[in-house]
């Protein structure tokens, strides 16, 4: 251990740092589906606003309390402009809630498996956790009931893509004394949404990305909404600046652009029930998704997952392998176009065969 | 107090938010002088990267480790890559040294005044504070010796502009057996920077901004120099993709314009003594700045300075008036263009005179 080390809070040299999924040097010529994020391109809009954003006016700081870009996501959603805030990436966002309503000591609950970034902001606020065990067949599943301060629900949930009833969450809030938080990263490609849930719940955050369904991973806008109350509280333990001003403008035109969003979700749906299918007929178990990607286990005479994602990469496709009890069994693999998904299909046929 | 207050931290709670200062609207004509802004455009290099990346290449996630970027600047800073890290905005590295080093109860340390978001983060953190006073005139200030983890030092400091020679940087080094950062926000414009006191401190972490010299405040871009073992651990604890995509390139091509940069920054110090030696000759104390902007205090028989605030607002100029004892006798005066100053100090003999 060198000398600096010693200054490091043991809790932060303690923990394993989040292991995001591999982003590919500009070199590697792969069919990118372990991130999820979308293969088609932002709104026209987004990028408009983007290359109006590029000029002298980035000299000035960007506006503190992100209005335009919460009076347009009110707007989209339903809600009051107090009830958004706005965050660099939904996980700033969760990193914020934690800020917000976590003690030292206090008890996080989230599903095992779920985000797996929930554990990392748990080691940095020294809180504890109940890791909850979600199995793969969720239906009927009964509402849990951890002694906590905050609930993390991933909804979709990741890796394995089940989404949660409305009704299912309602009694979770029915139950749960805490803070719900449902992580709703997934949530523009599934059935239903805590939305509704929002105002007769003032214990409800509902986090939202623009990385997935808006495709706008590369400049980080993730949307929080909650209890005006909350709002306030949450916007005092963020950084000031979190958004700079191309990322405000560009979000709140692609949201506005909700024919181009609503385009590009109904293809990945497509996609997503076409692969599905053809994945099963070949073999392979696929976990019921509402999320922009499958879970998928390969059948008993099958290569393991491991050796499935070695030879995948071999022939140039990147999927998500997680190396961890209860899911080094399947492969996460994102939905991306047509061409992408027939030709994954069919070097994994290759694959499983050999 | 509403029911979901009830779930909210009570450090959080009972703590004011940092104010920023204010952002005027689109529709205020004002000369803006007041967060220390850089009244030149950005390189035309940061631009034509940030139009280049206004593309499809925005639906993929960025680089979590922002390499190319770190890259770039230990070329400009005579570092590794491994010594830098990239932040969403320097107080996003604020706020990870805080997380990485500062456990509930510790102690923080910083002058009073200095950076008015250091108690804001040291409440979030449940940190103790020592606020030691900095007298107006620094000359021979001797090292002080809190009992505290981290020492945050604003060098130059904020508001005075009070800069510090590394000899006395070296010597709180020396004596100080936490963490020192040294917040160099503005150091761009200062004489002296603690970048030579890297290599043989491994207790010393710098944190620098592209919002001033580099004129992109609206983008959000930060950077830390530090050991790598605290550099590695400091990662640890930021949100893994901090920096969008545009950001990254933008500003790895604004630190590789130094031919841009150090024009401005000229250009802005020119401004500054110009500024100063004129409102010291209509009647002000002018103390002496290491930054882009002054701190001014009216003479004797001038209004006070809240009211010179109010009365510049009238006539179009935009300053900051900090409402705290010990600053709520002058005005902090951000550099503009010659043009902007010759107004502010005009406007400013007005209002002195009437």
């Amino acid at each position: 251990m060198s000398d600096a080390l010693a200054y490091v809070r043991r809790a932060v040299r303690g923990m394993a740092a989040y292991v995001p999924g591999l982003q590919p040097g500009p070199g590697q010529r792969l069919v990118k589906l372990n991130t999820n994020e979308n293969p088609y391109p932002p709104s026209p809009r987004a990028i408009e606003s983007l290359l109006a954003a590029s000029d002298a006016s980035l000299r000035l700081y960007p506006d503190p309390d992100c209005r335009a870009l919460r009076a347009r996501a009110a707007e989209v959603y339903g809600l009051r402009p107090e009830q958004v805030l706005a965050g660099n990436g939904s996980d700033e966002l969760l990193a914020i809630v934690m800020r917000a309503f976590v003690e030292e000591g206090d008890t996080v609950a989230y599903f095992q498996p779920s985000y797996s970034l929930y554990p990392v902001l748990a080691a940095v606020a020294r809180a504890r956790v109940v890791e909850v065990p979600l199995p793969r067949n969720a239906t009927g599943l009964p509402v849990p009931s951890p002694r906590a301060k905050v609930f993390l629900l991933t909804t979709p949930n990741a890796p394995y893509g089940t989404g949660f009833p409305t009704a299912w969450i309602a009694s979770l809030l029915q139950s749960f004394p805490g803070i719900v938080v449902a992580d709703e990263a997934y949530a523009d490609f599934a059935a239903e949404t805590s939305l509704p849930l929002l105002a007769g719940h003032p214990h409800l955050v509902i986090a939202r990305t623009l990385s997935k369904a808006y495709s706008l991973a590369g400049l980080r806008v993730g949307l929080a909404f909650a209890h005006p109350d909350l709002v306030r509280e949450m916007a005092k333990v963020k950084d000031s600046y979190n958004l700079g001003r191309p990322a405000q403008a560009a979000a709140a035109e692609a949201l506005a652009d909700q024919e181009h969003f609503s385009t590009n979700r109904d293809r990945v749906l497509a996609t997503r029930e076409r692969c599905a299918a053809r994945l099963a007929s070949i073999g392979f178990l696929v976990l019921p998704s509402q999320a922009n990607f499958l879970f998928v286990v390969p059948g008993n005479s099958m290569p393991g997952a491991r050796d499935l994602y070695g030879r995948l990469l071999e022939r140039g496709f990147l999927v998500r392998f997680f190396d961890r009890p209860g899911l080094e069994d399947g492969l996460r693999i994102s939905i991306g176009t047509d061409d992408d998904m027939d030709g994954l299909v069919r070097a994994l046929a290759e694959c499983a065969r050999s």
